[in-house]
């Protein structure tokens, strides 16, 4: 049995778990060859693998990033039917006998093109944001909540001793899961979601409230964050120039808005790129290495058209076609929304 | 309303976000008034307690500890039925409606007992071990993980350039979840379990079989674990002194043991407290203060005698009797022990 | 004797552990009263003051931010005669024979007026972008190495992933030494500094030449890089609008030059105040405290219009107008560079 | 040109970022050739030598232990003359034009006696315990303390929260740097270090000063420290014998002491192996690769029977045979030891 490896869309810490635990998992369960796909369906499409053995993914455990690269400029279903046959032609002049796709939705939808076409495919769902439909909890997402926590206590520190608001904006554009559980895990005043549209006026009186007493307010906003009552379009007038310009990034929007409405200086962070590389945390490598070993018995048991998923705390498979194509965001009545509120922090909900 | 909060037992990273939690909801939930009872149920019986407001629990949520202080050696079951009237006496001259007690199966035994006698008690379960019955996941263990994993990562780089077996024994006397997932965090070669008991010619076989390729040999093995066919007494001579003596710890034991089996040198660390200290993880924040908003809950809806739970990740209750005394191990069945054999890890199994 | 301190200006990591460590070193070495001034020399004017002892300090050594506040709006000075004679009149109030200030260049030019008009005052340098004049090291410095070393070896994984060109901007306006050590503890491929104004061809050069083997680049510059041939005007179409507008930040200005030379994505992270939050690196505890400790002895010794430094790796003191006006900026012949050069890093000078 | 590079005796972080340097300055400064010797001197005996060039350096900067592995069981000088002029055979077989050697004291006197008999030598200082005669600042040696203040940090809230005595020792067997080091940047309330023998009737009375007060101590000690009035000889009762058992490990030789005059439990944990492994601080890297740099350019100048050294804070060298065989242990006068005493630290001298 021959089976590929690749890795699509952006990437996020534990990829290389994931290869590492698949390709042991695969040759020792049904002494299985594995090759690894570079730069994912690009690359499947132009052949361009590599042999992975027990050696070549020895010591992957703990890297940021992927060794097989990823590529979210090429998606063969953007090329039409001739694409997809392109992909599966490839696939079967590498005499590939199954395929293992690691990525987002964009990556599943791939994928079930591909098996509905005859390419015996299985998923592993990644996304740090957390917001696969069907899967509770994916690799990477502990780590950018965990990376996110640091910035906001270091910003807790520096906005404590100058009286400042402290902005942190963190990903999540559909989906406000690191925001929420990082602003949680760092005592944040305010959690901004995109699910739920804030109240500025609301926000500016917890930072007024505060200015007061503890002097400095931190804020951590998802970047899918929008105010309440539709797009507000923030200008700004720039040196030489007669028109105003619009600002982009929720983090300097708000910023810019909240800074009218009250009397501390407010500052905003993007915290960027830096939230997804680096080491996984212990929690997404065993979790990695879990998904990894899951997918692998799904294709020793001939079990393809599959995605390994997690759900009530066990690891299980769905159809790849059951992968909704929308974004798990958080659902109003989820407890960790009530719990923020509960412990006092704002949601930016209206008074 | 007057609620107390007491931690009780051993303490583990989270304490002071529960403490955090709990206060902070039921101040919110229920404008409850809410005390903090020093040193567990020994600052109950004597009366020892203070104010806890919001003020008093800002900050709290990364400390390490618990700023109520705990005890571990009194335990008021022991002084006899005298001793439960003494706490409840003193419960009532406190004026306490309610008493949420923070602790491990001893802590949560004496709970029910008071409870059965009448005082409203509510508990929130706390190991680092991860091992009390009817709880999926505690806070604390996660920290224990993090902090396990990178410890036996720093062995790993010194063993490969000394070319060494590196032992890193860790907490666990009944269960191995620590040694579990760190090991597997960590890539660890092998891992020791109390529930799987070691064959000690199977581990030196993989020793050997690493020594004359990698050259190194990580082993991660929890306090608890045992060498199958009972009891290994292993002695050694002190000098001076004609009979040889009985070396303590498993991680000296196994050493020894390993030793006389292999050429390499074996060198053995006991992580001891330094697993238990310190910042908790974003993971172990947000689960605590999850944990201490339920259980503020339970008490606003006069829910006694029940401890909160995680069950299918979702945060639940069960009632304090039904705490089993036992200690939840992990099953022979648990899918991340065969996770990591296909991983290639060796469980210390005969061949 | 009693003693005020205060900080000013922008905080960093370590002004926590001097404030400890001069109010125990005076309280010991000669019995000194101790009082935290607020927010700075604004806090002196205003007489807004509080004791320290022993128990006030303890538990700040890992504190980031200034448990005292500072602030970097007001300033005596500014306020011409009478703003230095409100302060000395305010010190003279509150009973305070001698001030010790930590803070900036700012800061020390302010002690140094009102130590030449009588007040006896000390100074204790702090800047973390390690830039000012007669201080080897200054505390702090090394913790913004530490978190910028960790955000670029994150954005390396990332970059590494995708076959990006990485920019991380860290701060450092006249004085390059966060993004100089920093890029070299992280193996960056290109350093710009302030002090070697960058050829936007070379850096391209070593990007495109990456793109073939490596497929990355990871860029560390300091905010105050700019390109050779004076400043470089980047603008950029904004929707809606016909004329296009200019772009501020040089990571980004770098990140839009870079993009129109090269096939690779190029993406930029901003830092920002991340990098002065937080708790400090044990090097600079240890360091903060010397310093503390021996501006401490200055005071008791009556050595006042001085401030301590590290000099040769040792601390002495100079006079408060011994420090110039200027910024410690990287000398041209300075080892580092050469260093860096050495072992293959481009300095963006032109080949 | 053809170099050799050997990592010789105990490892520690930093070396594989002085292999990288010494490795890339020397093929860009001289165009040398390298080969990385396996094992030390015992891999230069048996000529097991592998190719160093650019991309087999790549990516060290950042990975403890030492690429090359390092042997500190066979010393070529223990084989009398006859070794010595096997070693430098071997190293003429091999065509090497000139050996670096990174390593500790030993490993110097070895360089020092092969430069005699004519072999090309140059050294570079490592020791994690900082106590190399003649060198202010070893690399690995940051982090070493910066691993033990994290450790003391968490050992300190589970103080805390038992009203524990918590003891920890580091490294340090003639040398106490770690301890003194990481003690002051742990805010540790005792520092015990070789050069300064304790009085257990002061340290004792600290503990049960604070019992009172703030019920807990954290005690940090070097390995090497020792009792006033000469060996403490500290036995224990084992079960089922007659006569006690001498203890070994100052830290449960001291445990042992306290606990006998002190009400509160006293606990140890020896850090061991733990504090030198894995990835460097940003500060060792810099220093290792400033280090590793150096020595190629003596390499690249002819400059043979030095070792390269930090003095005053700038790197230099000196001769082979300057560095004195004893180690640099702490001065008495050193002003980090009456810095500890200001701000209050018992070093365990009498009262």
């Amino acid at each position: 049995m021959r089976v590929g490896v690749l890795t699509g869309g952006g990437d996020g810490p534990g990829l290389n778990a994931v290869i590492r635990a698949v390709t042991k998992s695969l040759i020792r369960h049904c002494n299985a060859q594995v090759v690894g796909i570079e730069e994912g369906f690009a690359g499947l499409m132009d052949g361009r693998v590599r042999q992975l053995d027990w050696r070549a993914v020895s010591g992957l455990i703990h890297l940021g990033g992927t060794v097989l690269g990823t590529s979210n400029r090429r998606n063969p279903l953007l090329e039409g039917e001739e694409g997809a046959q392109r992909v599966i032609e490839s696939a079967r002049a590498l005499g590939l006998d199954a395929v293992v796709a690691v990525g987002g939705d964009g990556t599943m939808a791939i994928a079930q093109a591909l098996w509905q076409r005859g390419l015996a495919m299985v998923g592993v769902p990644k996304t740090i944001d957390n917001d696969i439909v069907g899967c509770e909890r994916s690799f990477g997402f502990d780590t950018a909540v965990a990376i996110a926590t640091e910035a906001l206590e270091r910003l807790q520190t520096t906005g404590q001793a100058h009286g400042r608001v402290m902005l942190l904006e963190t990903m999540g554009r559909d989906a406000g899961w690191i925001a929420l559980e990082s602003g949680i895990a760092a005592a944040a005043d305010v959690i901004l979601l995109p699910e739920i549209p804030y109240d500025i006026e609301a926000v500016a009186a917890v930072c007024r409230e505060r200015e007061s007493r503890q002097r400095f307010t931190v804020i951590s906003v998802a970047e899918g964050a929008r105010a309440r009552g539709g797009d507000v379009v923030v200008q700004e007038r720039i040196e030489g120039r007669d028109e105003p310009v619009r600002l982009g990034g929720v983090a300097h929007v708000l910023a810019a808005q909240l800074q009218s409405r009250i009397s501390s200086e407010v500052r905003a962070t993007v915290l960027g790129h830096v939230q997804r590389g680096g080491a996984p945390t212990a929690f997404d490598r065993v979790l990695a290495t879990r998904y990894g070993n899951e997918v692998a018995q799904l294709v020793c048991r001939g079990e393809f058209g599959r995605m390994v998923t997690l759900q009530g705390g066990e690891l299980t498979s769905v159809a790849l076609d059951a992968v909704a194509q929308g974004r798990r965001s958080i659902p109003p009545e989820h407890p960790l929304l009530d719990c923020a509120r509960q412990i006092g922090v704002s949601l930016g909900e209206p008074a």
